[in-house]
């Protein structure tokens, strides 16, 4: 999507030098705008691990990019040397986000291409690069394809309300910020706007870390979609008077039973968009569902973060980003990043191949080589 | 309660000097202790009006001292020009924060006492100094006695836990700072903890104001209660997995059916309970029951407050409490105070004549005389 009128994806190799790979470093977002450079793996796993990038589809494609980044470094005197080197970077690259399915994936899909083209090291490295800009490619394809299928729901509402704009509220960033473009979320709303089909989102702050007054709003306000910032807390109220038309959300793990995991406090308003009747959609490309799981509560694990990142918060102050305590310095707090939304609560499914129950009978009409 | 290990109310008169009122200046919290001196009707307003203190409870009691600050500034030469003062400072008191209801009850009373005991004006003064500390200890052993209400509940919970701590969630401030002493949300809580009955409370940041990240962990942290801050968005997800005993929260409007008003986000926080049969509790005293309204969505009015509590936030940055600007600076942001639990969502409410169903029957059954 566009920044500052230019296009740009989250994720790329630098223009001048393919050794090095380039992302927009969302820290400082939404008051400064920061391209950073990415040379080792130690640089990557940092760029994760500290969320310099963040969001399913954005770890994923940096994971691929990563392992890309450990071939060009690996030892070449031996294909096993070559490969050992790799799959330890890939260990490495998996333990820095727990609850991220795609960065397991991604590291998967490289080793398994890296090792299928024979033993020359020049080949198994240019494997990696193909497979790095492939997996960033077939990102920003499924974002757009979950655009294309998710736009038919908010036409529908659309058709309803006379030409008044159809309220969508989000969570977190699952936007174009969280992928290589596009979006999962954002993607039937940008679809939407882009199509003249008047939209108006909430925006939830989505604390503690604040991706959405953040990113998702910077993204928005970048793309000129009309949006409001709101608190967490008042999703609720708004459901309960009409303010909502639906809800889209994304997910960092989705069961193929339907239990979706996303951002700690989506259970919150899945529980509020039930109790008033308000449409309830998870956007994802397949690579985010788990095939293995059944009960997301009980079995996927919760990433739990620092208790700094609920007692200090960044903000902008004299032209400068600056980090500002909210409680008192000695009480402890407690920050779960994710939670669990059970598939009851979840009224479908934008997938990049359609919407889809989220149930397992839902999910395996849609991908039919996962029956077992 | 306890600062730094010694007991305080949140106003009182000052020890060697009867005609000066001191309060807990809120507004630094939790970074730093400030009291501050009220000497005229005019300090007692600011103090009011630009949110030195908040809260029902102790909105009323200052109200009440400065109705005694008015008396014994008024003119002394006769009771009519000493009356028409006071009414002239009523008046002024009562626009401070106009819609609450406790300013008004406290001016009136003070009013009504003062006429009440003839034209000796030393009478008056000392009839205004009375009333002023009876309600301030009324309001007190009114959540005193909700507190010894609802120590019962938390008192069975821990007979089943073995003496693992009983975890409480609140949200937002409804404790000793928001009355005069002990809280409604927190007496019960402050009840068993001077018991010995092992508690833990999860303490609701309640963005946009944080009043739980500031005032309910600053004041559990001085009077020694183990407790955790979460950001908003934590509860379902703590609730989900067992570790969340009961939720007690205070409001500032219910209706004798049982529709619960409180801070905004209180809703989902039900939802949640009710989810997974989480026990959900309301503290109130009397005062803040509404015996006309019967649909608490419906009919009670929600305060919209500015963009900005939302869009900035105050923190501690080098030692100096600052504002930080958290979203993109053309970002719209939107701001409802409060929002309603409707009372199939509510346990019970406690209040200081015991522990009811949130519903007509048994809110009348504790308060027969308001049966019509």
């Amino acid at each position: 999507m566009n920044v500052h009128g230019k296009h740009y994806r989250t994720i790329w190799l630098k223009e001048d030098d393919d050794t090095v790979v380039q992302i927009i470093d969302q820290r400082p977002l939404p008051h400064k705008f920061v391209i950073e450079d990415l040379h080792t793996v130690d640089d990557v796993a940092r760029a994760i691990k500290d969320m310099h990038i963040r969001g399913a589809g954005l770890v994923g494609a940096t994971a691929g990019y990563g392992m890309y980044i450990a071939a060009l470094h690996a030892p070449k005197d031996s294909a096993e040397a070559f490969t050992a080197q790799l799959v330890a970077d890939g260990e490495k690259l998996k333990a820095t986000r727990p609850t991220a399915v795609n960065l397991e994936w991604a590291v998967h899909r490289q080793l398994d291409a890296i090792a299928a083209v024979g033993d020359n090291i020049d080949t198994k490295i240019a494997a990696a690069k193909n497979i790095a800009q492939t997996i960033a490619d077939e990102d920003a394809d499924f974002c757009r394809r979950i655009g294309e299928h998710g736009v038919s729901i908010i036409e529908e509402i659309s058709k309803r309300k006379n030409g008044e704009p159809v309220n969508i509220l989000t969570h977190c960033n699952a936007g174009w910020m969280a992928f290589v473009d596009y979006g999962t979320a954002t993607a039937p709303i940008y679809a939407a706007h882009d199509r003249g089909i008047p939209v108006h989102v909430w925006v939830d702050e989505t604390r503690p870390r604040n991706q959405g007054a953040r990113i998702t709003a910077w993204e928005l306000n970048e793309h000129g979609v009309p949006h409001t910032v709101i608190a967490d807390n008042v999703g609720g109220h708004l459901m309960q008077h009409g303010m909502v038309d639906m809800v889209i959300v994304g997910t960092d793990r989705t069961l193929y039973t339907g239990d979706v995991a996303n951002k700690i406090g989506t259970y919150l308003k899945a529980l509020a968009a039930h109790d008033n009747g308000v449409p309830f959609y998870v956007a994802l490309p397949s690579s985010t569902f788990d095939w293995t799981k059944r009960d997301g509560v009980k079995e996927i694990p919760i990433e739990e973060r620092g208790a700094d990142e609920v007692k200090y918060i960044n903000g902008l102050y004299n032209g400068e980003v600056v980090s500002v305590l909210l409680t008192p310095a000695d009480s402890p707090a407690t920050n779960y990043a994710f939670d669990v939304t059970p598939a009851r609560l979840v009224t479908g499914l934008i997938t990049e191949r359609g919407i889809c129950d989220a149930s397992e009978e839902g999910v395996l009409g849609l991908y039919p080589e996962k029956r077992k």
